[in-house]
């Protein structure tokens, strides 16, 4: 979301809700989002929850630069994509679920880590598959989309979990064009407004 | 998907890849797909993967009758809803991610149906309280949406895995509504064509 505000120029006023103290089941989140997830979106009177169903809002609200291509088969390869990232890496790498999993579970850390580093380094091959099948300079031809957005985050979160990348050589190719943008640069998850909180 | 494809009247050839089988791990399937993840549109040429994006794509493409609503902040809340499902309840109960659990991380049967329930059970309760802020016959609105057609077939997961459904009230008079259209009743899961195999 940080990245499409970045990419669209958009100015925005960034609050932090602390996940791990769980600020975002308090009453006072509650009272603000029925839906309870972060992030969220306010605009206005305007509230809308999940990534994907924000960068859509404002791909239609602010449509340049556009994040998604002018054809029906390009828009589709992209969303796939950045589902491919949304529904099979992220929602099974968060933290609620690396809670439960070590919680009621009770498996360990050991075995919680191996579970992150397992989803995250399927799910960029099942994107590398993709990438080198119709190869480009961005996920999707020669500017950054929506799949670009969610993608780069987590290549920053495979990092820091020491997940292996030498498997994903084009997934590192993009990674490294949308890096050289000021867009992607400026909005590094060590440059989050609230990354040492 | 199948849904979808019912609420718009497209006429469609439905070819079963059986995943206890693994058929979408075979090289054949690969071949066609880059992604090897099912479901899978063909459409002529193009081939679309990951259910939103076939939602999408059969909503740009045939966007009679439409299920997205026309405002921007309609479409965010329909898009929000159907990710709540796609992202925060299908991907932790797939097969894959069942299989990995009794599998590598050594799960009882009997953690994997926990496991399982309190995904659903969770994830159905963030999409009730979103029904309950804004209620109507269906997800949103009176004509069923993109989120309708990801609800359902998670109705019915629930119902199968006897996941707790006294507790998303209005899902459930949602759930009723959507029973009630000739293409919600069709696509039921034991009407599907290989409901047997």
């Amino acid at each position: 979301m940080r990245i499409a505000l970045a990419l669209k120029g958009l100015p925005f006023h960034y609050m932090p809700v602390h996940l791990a103290r769980n600020e975002h089941l308090t009453e006072s989140f509650g009272n603000v989002s029925a839906s309870r997830l972060v992030p969220l979106l306010k605009d206005g009177d305007a509230l809308v929850h999940q990534s994907l169903a924000i960068l859509e809002y404002l791909e239609e609200t602010h449509p340049t630069p556009p994040l998604l291509p002018a054809d029906a088969v390009g828009r589709a390869r992209v969303r796939a994509l950045a589902l491919d990232i949304a529904c099979e890496i992220h929602p099974l790498n968060n933290l609620r679920v690396l809670r439960y999993l070590t919680g009621p579970m009770g498996l360990s850390e050991d075995a919680k880590n191996r579970w992150y580093r397992h989803w995250v380094e399927t799910g960029l091959e099942t994107v590398e598959r993709q990438l080198v099948a119709q190869p480009a300079r961005f996920c999707h031809g020669d500017t950054p989309t929506l799949a670009d957005c969610l993608l780069i985050p987590q290549i920053f979160n495979a990092q820091r979990f020491e997940c292996r990348l030498d498997h994903v050589p084009q997934v590192m190719k993009v990674f490294e064009a949308c890096m050289a943008l000021e867009a992607f640069e400026a909005t590094r998850p060590e440059k989050c407004p609230d990354a040492n909180a």
